[in-house]
């Protein structure tokens, strides 16, 4: 038998992050796609729409007015997934409680966060100061999300920034916008996270270069990082201030990428010193040019960020380090994306093309926004 | 406060299953959606269709042609995501292994089952006898796999019987089939399914009425089938041969069904009984024709069989408890989607209906297909 190579040969990775697999199967990529294809993305929006109900002034469903907002704008998501209003009491029932009946009552709060006035802007085509200005929101919603909490009788709470960005992530309104749902809980996702972080065990003592934790200790996501800058084939952006963009080694959608500090612990976005702020500003946006530019089309995704459970008392106490996640669809264009179905749902998810390759295509394309290219 | 009301109040319900949470919004069902909407599914298919690669006699992609065959028909994957050959040797490296970058080559086989020469039809569609044969099909394929792994070198290993219905759920061709992955490995998913299985403990003393599993303990899904038989609040169908289809307490996907024995553990199809294996293609079709009448339309889903991984050599050892997973995503009609995205992915599933709501719905929708309605 020949020697293995993960560039040709079916192949299973581990994602230490969450303990989970992705199988791999890079000779895959050459399949012919003969099934489903996506409606084309509108290729100009106008800058007011007076049918958005994001738009600045414009009424919502709901009957409340947008203020002329000028900068960010925040609010309550009208249709919340989660309530705010004090916790009805358990059922009293005479039954002893059934593991395979589980139920807790919980709440939790929804708010929107509009990233610009303007309907026709992304977080690729704002400028890096109004990138800034959207982490200031993240960070007064982080903040005024978690007194809530702590006033509230929660001992555990989660803050998670999100967006979804396109119909085909199924958000319903094009003008740049994201969502914070706060939940009196930590979710299963984070919480998986922050277990892992936890437990981290290092096989050896990692190279003394490689920056250590809050605690002194060797820390899995900084050690990752540290290794990622340094072995340089799944970098797509760096930024000195101290951040890396990666198509991690784990990654399940075709141009994931995870974005995170490589030079300290920073526990969550309150930490962050005004340079790494506008440093994270920076690589956002080099890193979704880079996506709009692979298949010249607004590129559809799931973001998010994870960082410490309820804004911590005492940082220095953290596992959790600030990361986003980007979660995008597409696989060979703008109107081909990869499903996560039959047995990715069942047996355990999968991918085509391997994740240094995926780094490279994004490597390759263009630094300027195709939109903004003149000729 | 007021007493919790599951059909009210936001709360987070726990799947015994794989040890993760669902949140359940169910007063979120009234917000409107302005989102992406799905293409209306072509009403009639012809019953033969030259285009199509699976129709009898039509040559394939590869340059092989299908025989005219007049039952199931199994053949390879033409762009298979494992391959046979044998496992490529580790690249020898002077590095420790590193556990933020771990790998391991696989192999497996890919293959296609075809449910039915017609072109037109679809489970929901065909004759009881007609999904006895798939059954039959699936068994052959499931000792076959099991003994090409077996006589490999491999100790452990799972065939993962799925199908994808739908172009919304990545299927590349409407033709009735499904597919097949066999890997040298048990997968994340029904891994962790096993090992949940395995660790169960109840609370107390199951009711004497339940049946037990093959060790004379209780069996955590074959308790839950009995409660839920009891209960009735979510069972959609059952059959008196054994089977019973539910919503499931801790259902993701809107519509979601887990469709499993409640009389007796069955590790695998190899053990089904005559009157089994003919109740199971019963309320298969019975399942198939509801989803279908709920919106009218050719309902899409991911569908997956768990069992004993490799076809036991002595079933009386196995944990696994035969059992379907559907996962469709249809939630308001036949072209408006649940989208599992941004909080989905970086926090917990989310849903909107309950799942007694859901398994109500279910029911009161008619039991004969809306095609086969004259007038
Ligand atoms: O092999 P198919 O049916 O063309 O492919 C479909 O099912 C596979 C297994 O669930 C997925 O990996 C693919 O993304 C999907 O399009
Ligand atoms: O609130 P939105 O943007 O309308 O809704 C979108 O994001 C939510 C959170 O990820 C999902 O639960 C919805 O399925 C999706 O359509």
């Amino acid at each position: 038998s020949t020697e293995f190579d993960p560039t040709e040969h079916p192949h299973r990775r581990f994602n230490p992050l969450i303990g989970k697999h992705v199988l791999v199967s890079p000779h895959r990529t050459k399949r012919p796609w003969k099934g489903q294809t996506e409606a084309p993305v509108l290729a100009q929006l106008p800058k007011y729409d007076a049918e958005c109900y994001l738009c600045p002034g414009n009424t919502r469903s709901g009957g409340i007015q947008n203020p002329k907002y000028q900068d960010t704008y925040v609010f309550d998501n009208d249709f919340p997934a989660l309530l705010s209003s004090p916790l009805p009491t358990q059922r009293t029932s005479s039954e002893p409680p059934n593991p395979m009946f589980t139920s807790s009552p919980v709440r939790g709060q929804c708010k929107v966060i509009c990233y610009h006035p303007r309907h026709d802007l992304t977080l690729a085509r704002m400028e890096v100061d109004d990138i800034v200005s959207v982490i200031d929101g993240w960070k007064g919603i982080y903040i005024e999300e978690g007194s809530m909490l702590r006033e509230s009788s929660s001992s555990e709470g989660h803050v998670q920034i999100f967006e979804n960005r396109g119909s085909m992530m199924g958000a319903s309104a094009p003008h740049p916008h994201g969502q914070v749902w706060t939940t009196s809980y930590v979710p299963d996702e984070p919480a998986t996270e922050l277990h892992h972080l936890a437990t981290y065990s290092p096989p050896s003592t990692p190279p003394a270069s490689h920056p250590r934790g809050l605690d002194g200790k060797p820390h899995l996501l900084l050690s990752y990082a540290a290794e990622e800058v340094e072995r340089k084939e799944r970098v797509v952006e760096l930024d000195e201030s101290g951040w890396v963009a990666v198509v991690p080694f784990w990654a399940v959608w075709p141009f994931e990428i995870l974005l995170l500090p490589y030079k300290r612990q920073i526990p969550s976005i309150l930490q962050l010193t005004p340079e790494e702020q506008e440093g994270l500003a920076r690589i956002m946006k080099k890193v979704l040019v880079r996506y709009d530019n692979l298949f010249s089309c607004p590129f559809p995704y799931s973001m998010g960020l994870h960082q410490a459970p309820l804004p911590p008392i005492d940082p220095t106490k953290e596992v959790a380090q600030t990361h986003f996640h980007f979660y995008p669809p597409l696989l060979r264009s703008a109107s081909v994306r990869k499903f996560l179905v039959g047995f990715e749902m069942m047996g355990e998810v999968q991918r085509d093309l391997t994740a240094e390759q995926a780094a490279t295509r994004l490597r390759d394309v263009s630094e300027v926004h195709y939109a903004e290219k003149v000729g």
